[in-house]
């Protein structure tokens, strides 16, 4: 946990390197132990859904490629998809600049949401009712 | 802070709507007041940063069509591109599905990233190495 790591490499040329491990001991993980993780569908660029990591979940998922999350209501390791078939398969991840967020390019099999929607983000704020609508039905056997 | 209302809705038909400062009253804000939010350019849908909000600057980025988070470090207000001038007009705003996410689509001038790049997102980790590697420069004058 090391905001000064991030401070002082931040302006090193494309193709700098660091040694995973000794990044990963950087990334400022918050009381929980996590940090979020945005999945965005490789090929269509969609965000998916945010959800949350900690190191274990992030070396597992570079390990298997099966992306895994670190459940804060279950307070157990969730590989995504491992009971609804519902897969994400790692494809890029990311850190950004100051470690405290991930991005998890995916290819994701079925629907991201537990709704069995293509994405968890279906509640758009619409301005002229200045209210929130949902945007798409959830699929049936949901 | 009551999960049931998203078990409760999340089967809603599209279009079924939610006035806004009611459904804002069912988000799960955490201990610090603070919702997770994804910045993704509209056009281009480049994932740009992640970033918190409160419950106020949710309000006011609706409002006044300027993103604006509230920083952690330094425990304010952050209209984004304020000082930097590049700034984030929101096009739309989404929830997800148990409202402890949220995803703007902005149209970003400028590197969203504070060291001027494109997207915060610019250490990526390279299987082949497991290395993480920076993937562009930082222009120059950030």
């Amino acid at each position: 946990m090391d905001q000064n790591f991030f401070k002082a490499v931040e302006s090193s040329q494309a193709g700098t390197s660091f040694e995973l491990e000794s990044f990963l001991d950087h990334i400022p993980f918050n009381s929980s132990g996590l940090v979020p993780v945005i999945a965005q569908q490789f090929d269509s660029l969609e965000v998916l859904m945010l959800a949350w990591m900690n190191r274990d979940a992030i070396l597992q998922t570079l390990r298997t490629g099966d992306v895994t999350y670190w459940s804060r209501s279950r307070q157990a390791y969730w590989v995504k998809g491992k009971t609804s078939g519902h897969e994400q398969k790692l494809k890029e991840m990311r850190f950004d600049c100051d470690g405290d967020a991930l991005l998890c390019l995916v290819d994701q099999k079925g629907g991201a949401c537990h709704t069995f929607r293509p994405s968890c983000f279906f509640y758009r704020y619409d301005r002229d009712k200045t209210t929130v609508t949902v945007i798409n039905d959830a699929p049936k056997g949901s």
